[in-house]
């Protein structure tokens, strides 16, 4: 740990959808100490998530890009090494934004302390962000009850893996959507779903037909109008649609995912527009439920974990295409040091 | 009124937008009784509906289109001139299913009673689907309070003027989009509104833009994209939008209009479609609180009338054509036989 400090940067800003030749590891010096009033941490797993693609190329929120050789946004469960804010000590294992880096001097305002007892890399998953958008989009927005029936896509990833965890714990009935056998195992067998359906077959619409049955009562879109549209028209009326995420949009140049109004009256449908920064004040709640539902085994959490810092470009790029089986992690330390 | 009965029916199925030509006044006979547990009723006013254009070319609701020559769907007020079921007497006031006719034999079960000392034609108008449409809308969908603030389109119309009227008495702003001088005269003068846009001047949506000032909580679309595309922008963070009508491509075989999915998560917006049916049962709440607000004239009905049934049809075209002013109706017979 004391031997230099390394950081992953952008070599160049990506033109489309970023790939490992985008980014280079660069050697930085190790920051002595913690920062007036923040924390020294020690990078356990760093977090790779989908809008991190599109914010690389300053399409995600208003927010600019990182310009080449500066520090990316990433968010990693990190143990502090020196505290110089009263909340925080030595030994504590928060969740914060740390950057591609093994050793990071942050501020404490941006971080938040977890339980080290459960899963570390599960506060990056069922219990981070991911985890936070399907509790918002699920219990908030379509407030999903028994008998709700849910079709979600991107079902093996962490926010679409949750989204039907609650529907099946609330008493609802969950049909994943996934891209490969692979995938649809994971979401059956380990995400214990009613049904996946793999996009890549054919007649794939057909059988996510059948697998719906009587029609579903909640649509959660995570990718874009290819499975939207075969979607939609399987709600029943009065449906509920969460709109989280367009990640097959993000990294296209293509017409915007559009989708007909008169459908949506047709279905007297309510289409909801989330985004889950709005609803970081009700993260303890979901916190405080999702560990319940982990040490019950109600809920799991599937890492697709890459070794090493250096192994973080390849990691992201596998992430973009979609290749990764659980959630996207790089490992950057031991959970104990 | 004994001197035999008209009906106006279709001479041919409309291609397009229909017109005045495609309709055919014929003779029948004047029905000499109640139906078998039915009403014969005396038509005095009969409801023109932007529906109607698509019915009549079988694209509305997968109702089919009535054929030539068949009797053709109408809502009007009507006084009961021979009854055969216990709940109607002769000289009640009904709105019902007539058709586009003088003297009708219907069922019963498609008539309501109206309260004969308001003024007539309200209970096609502000009173009936119109303005339950509008109601439903604002205050079961969009839940209205003090404080929003409202965008809608054909504010001239029936279902857009009730819709700014309950949000100002409401406490809210209403802001609305009509087609002409005329039309925006009776918005803001009879109708009462904050302000109007004729969509029909240059940089049109520069000015709602202005009058919308900080952004606008409530969207109700009437008419379609043109109007959409401008007044979503303007929504504020968490914007509710009712999804009542797309007029304007009832009529049209063009592309069906469409609406970015990323918008809708960039507002946090909620779209939400509905359709006046499915609110029948809650007819008479907004009777009774619209009759009152009728009364203290916080409420006002405008009526474009056009005189006798032999008029029906062109006063249909100028209908679909949007040369209205306040609702389209034809006169049939006199309130009082």
């Amino acid at each position: 740990m004391s031997a230099g400090n390394q950081e992953v940067v952008l070599r160049h800003s990506p033109q489309a959808r970023p790939v490992a030749a985008d980014f280079a590891l660069v050697e930085r010096p190790v920051p002595a100490a913690a920062p007036r009033g923040g924390l020294r941490v020690r990078v356990i797993a760093l977090s790779l998530d989908p809008y991190l693609g599109s914010r690389m190329r300053g399409k995600h929120m208003g927010e600019p890009a990182p310009a080449p050789g500066a520090s990316l946004p990433g968010s990693a469960v990190a143990e502090v090494l020196d505290s110089d804010h009263p909340d925080f000590a030595r030994g504590d294992y928060v969740v914060a934004e740390t950057g591609w880096t093994n050793i990071a001097a942050i501020p404490a305002s941006g971080a938040r302390k977890v339980d080290p007892t459960l899963p570390l890399t599960a506060h990056l998953g069922v219990l981070g962000m991911p985890g936070l958008s399907a509790w918002v989009g699920i219990t908030q927005l379509a407030k999903a009850k028994e008998g709700d029936v849910l079709t979600v896509d991107a079902a093996a990833g962490t926010v679409g893996g949750v989204a039907g965890q609650i529907v099946r714990a609330l008493g609802g009935r969950a049909i994943g959507i996934a891209g490969g056998p692979e995938k649809c195992a994971l979401v059956t067998q380990r995400y214990r779903f009613d049904a996946c359906i793999d996009y890549r077959t054919e007649n794939w619409a057909a059988a996510l037909k059948q697998a719906v049955g009587e029609g579903s009562t909640i649509h959660f879109e995570n990718v874009g109008l290819a499975v939207y549209e075969k979607a939609f028209p399987l709600l029943r009326l009065y449906g509920r649609v969460v709109l989280c995420g367009l990640a097959d949009h993000y990294h296209s140049d293509g017409p915007p995912a559009a989708y007909p109004l008169g459908a949506v009256m047709g279905k007297r449908a309510t289409v909801m527009g989330m985004v889950v920064y709005d609803y970081f004040n009700r993260h303890p709640e979901w916190v405080q439920l999702g560990s319940r539902w982990l040490r019950e085994d109600k809920l799991v959490q599937v890492d697709d974990i890459s070794d090493g810092l250096a192994s973080a470009p390849a990691q992201f790029e596998r992430m973009v295409r979609g290749q990764h089986l659980g959630k996207a992690l790089v490992r950057i330390g031991p959970d104990k040091a």
